[in-house]
């Protein structure tokens, strides 16, 4: 059995990451960290995790002796820290924050105002989204798990840009309200988010617009710039991303798709839908599945991609169980096969 | 492989048998009927089950051949037509309708306003609930599987009424709109139904009234009459009961709650919540768990039940799978481990 | 132009007040006080209010001063020292509040834990519920606003208590989440209120009850107990109480149907459905309207009444507003004529 | 007392005509029809309406001697024909459907894929936007009541326009389910909607890009081309649209709202938000208002602006009766000061 580890149990990530793991074959969960929360049952925070299960304080000895692999699900500025204190190289880390997902310190300092607190890391850091850097993952002993609205906008992306068949890319998308945390805000408050919606960081100060460039950069060969808004919808789970683009060449929706099918041929996660038939939300969500479909405007030569994923399982928590399982030789969906809950 | 065969496998409860046999270690689905999609792929109705699996018209003859265990999920009247049609003896059925829940074909009348189309096998029905008749439906053929409605009630009373404890019973539950199925009609539109309640079949008219009434005086040992206002409510899935009653001696709630442990301590899907904690019905949505939290007030010696099921999976599909591993041998749990999302 | 103030215009109930005053044509609002947001604007705040008025401070001499009636929407034990202070005899003033609705001390001590702040003036204070107090409201100078469910349950029990026609009264009560307020924390967080109900203050302690049975007892001429369950549900508006009670004599749905027509013919606010048919919740969402549904269980001698209304509105603001028509002498509608929004 | 009828008075925008025209001090609502539903009380209809008004078929003929202003709210393709039969060239008539929006019956072909059916009535019909052809509204006789999304895409980019300050439009936009009507099919079920998001009409087919370009041409005096994807959320009420384009000069977020301010200066119903801000959708949801707010991107010299209105008001009834105001010399809010519900 793989020891587990989840640091920061109580946020919304580290409780899926519980939830997906209490149910994995080769896992067992040797130490679950909640400082605010500590000496409470799981189940008194998360209704849901009827586990035998004790939140304790963070104590990095404790944890480094007793895991195989520790996740990390604490807030950006904080996570790096920790993670260098808990790192030995001998163990694996798959970081859930996003402290290591910009692969050097100036790029980090820009987009979350902060000195890098554990530098000497970044170099070890591999980019863990499974679909792209599959054999990285394989090998890594930390790993970055991507952002939510990234991994949505990259496997969106990925097959165009892959190939350089897109540019002027606008993308659009729609978050649940989980993916503002578990902090309770006036921002986050049922009476606020009920039956509204609201653009958010707009005009491209989204910290994960750093995220998104670089990745598509290293898949493009060469710079990418996106126009992202993101945006809060009345819903807990989920992300839908449009994207719009122009196409560098006369594609029709046929070809593009037949291009994704055939690049993304391996992943069990990514599904194409078929010509004319676009993604509804809740298709994935409970589920660490993508949807993908395609419409092209020949006459305007405009693509039209829509991606959708479940932000805390694919967007986070599924998507570090999902790295878990190719850095310890299991098959990618161990624990992760539930479909999406409809209606 | 156990060969599963799922009748009706479009409607919402059919589509969740489809969802949870598709990962079933020990079953292999074999046909799912659709009259209405035959020749669709399952993901063109559910875009949620991207398995590759093609509705075909209902064949007795087909299905009879090719399954161990048959799951019929369609309307009452027609369901007990084509278990008649179904039976050999030799197979097993689970019957999702409410065609075989009442016992006898007086009630059945009364209730439904029909003659049974097949009387014969009323007395070869076990009623499925498997924290009551664990043992029956072990040995059992063909499995009434209970409503939705009648789940969350008999759970929350049987261990009050199995030892006389409790008289004048109301009971108030609120239902997801799925309970009311998969037709498109006014009364199910968003419209409709978003941001609304609304009470029916009031004054005791509803026809789960009956199977609670049979069942609760088959634990309760003579008749037992309940007040039950049914509710809709603006979310998918889900039930939350909430019963009120009058004890006849002077128990507490930590009595009750120990007096509950002690009843369900078998029953891997009963949670009983510690004293001063009342069920939160997103605790159990999309799992087959039951939660249950009791009050009292002792001065006016009332007990206060709220009982919470996800009423697509413990309320129909779910509680269908428990019916099926426990007729054929498995661990109950099988297939049904995913603990319920939240947030 | 009548000249009114509202201390604690950023809370939930202070901002519908606003947002039903700034219509009425015979209401100048001249103080709208805010100690946490002094000095924003009110649609910094509250962005559907496009209003030219700033928040200010709470300062009892200017608005002394200032104005022919006050609102005083403040939480329970701040409420009373506030209305002490503003009180002068000659002006007039609605508590939204729960501090003068109960008529004695010691009740107000044993259902809010508090001495009372302003003891003298409980004599002073008239309970503010229209239909029943119509006339004292008229001629009074201190109106107790009453609570959201109190306004449904007695509304709903009050022509049947008038006449001793109900015993063993089992209530169930809905609310949407702004029941709750305005404050952000874990309980009216969107990730824990969205696709959730839960029970609370479960077994008669919820701190309306006091004020159910002092008004009911005032109706009924004798004490009366209830069984009061109060639920939180995924909406942001809206009560939805339902109300199961013993028959003492044999009516029919469509006497007391009759009965409550007859009861409330001079009530501008109050709506009796038809035989068969039951309230929808969100028929008065946005509208200061309450709608009555009743039915029958003769042969169990069982009335089922439900009553629907808008917390913010008719169980809070719109009433006080029309509480103030009546006070001032104008038309009790004046302002609050709008339907509700459906869908 | 202007006498207004309405024609398809049980569709969602008939039935907002219906509640705003209720409490109009100077209508009176002569005749409502819905062949449908004749001899309904609305309220056996649309709960919330509880105005004494009986639903009649519909007769030509009664309605036109009755009425002074007729609004005809049916689907496309019939609402000509019937404009055809009760337009007199005395009377008033307020079409809400698409069928006069579009100036030639070339487009009209185009896109709805029908022979125009009063093609000789085009000439005389005015786009019926406020906001921008407010003289020409309050001298017509026939008015084309805009669609949803183009009323708030034209008010979004009319000032843009009007000094062509943009270029390369991509249009995001987001509708509560009511804008797909009142029919009830699977795609507006609750199951299907709840907790969902869809893109539907992906690429440039849906039929309101006609209008929009039309009358985005006219404003800026040459072609514009705009690329529009419209998808389905959750809730029944509201259209967020977030508009991204390329700016032609350099132009700060500071001067742009300027710009809007001075641009909308006489607009009752536009709000411009202060810099920084940008809408939310609740605070226009059950008003006639819209909001705006923009943010540049100075470096990709990108402009972003959010536009929100409730789809059933602004978006169709409320712009309606705003027009019916213009045209019979009324101050434009009358019966439309509601602001939006918040929470």
């Amino acid at each position: 059995m793989i020891k587990a580890s989840i640091v920061g149990a109580s946020g919304y990530s580290g409780a899926e990451i519980l939830r997906l793991l209490a149910n994995h074959k080769e896992v067992e969960i040797v130490v679950a960290t909640s400082n605010k929360h500590a000496k409470k049952h799981v189940s008194d925070v998360y209704p849901n995790l009827t586990v035998d299960i004790e939140y304790i304080p963070y104590n990095s000895d404790e944890i480094k002796i007793k895991s195989d692999v520790i996740f990390t699900a604490l807030p950006h500025g904080i996570s790096a820290g920790l993670v260098k204190d808990l790192y030995t190289g001998e163990n694996k880390i798959i970081d859930i924050s996003a402290d290591f997902r910009l692969n050097n310190k100036v790029d980090y300092q820009k987009w979350y105002k902060l000195d890098h607190p554990a530098e000497a890391l970044l170099s070890e850091a591999v980019y863990g989204l499974p679909e792209i850097n599959k054999d990285k993952i394989k090998s890594a002993n930390l790993v970055a798990n991507p952002g939510c609205y990234p991994t949505s906008v990259i496997l969106a992306l990925a097959p165009m840009l892959k190939y350089q068949m897109a540019e002027n890319i606008v993308i659009n998308s729609l978050s649940g309200v989980s993916g503002a945390g578990a902090a309770a805000n006036e921002a986050t408050r049922f009476g606020t988010c009920h039956d509204n919606v609201t653009a958010y960081k707009v005009g491209g100060v989204h910290q994960h617009i750093g995220e998104i460039e670089q990745e598509l950069k290293l898949i493009n060969g060469s710079e990418v710039k996106v126009n992202f808004t993101p945006h809060l919808i009345p819903l807990s789970r989920g992300i839908y991303t449009t994207v719009v683009c122009d196409l560098k060449k006369d594609y029709t929706a046929k070809h593009l798709l037949n291009h994704f099918e055939s690049f993304y041929q391996d992943d069990y996660f990514v599904n194409i839908l078929k010509e004319g038939s676009y993604p509804e939300l809740k298709a994935v969500v409970g589920s660490n599945f993508c949807q993908i479909g395609i419409e092209v405007n020949e006459e305007k030569n405009k693509a039209f991609i829509m991606c959708v994923i479940d932000n805390l399982v694919k967007g986070a928590a599924g998507q570090a169980v999902q790295n878990m399982n190719l850095m310890f030789g299991l098959e990618e969906w161990q624990s992760l096969e539930s479909y999406g809950l409809y209606p």
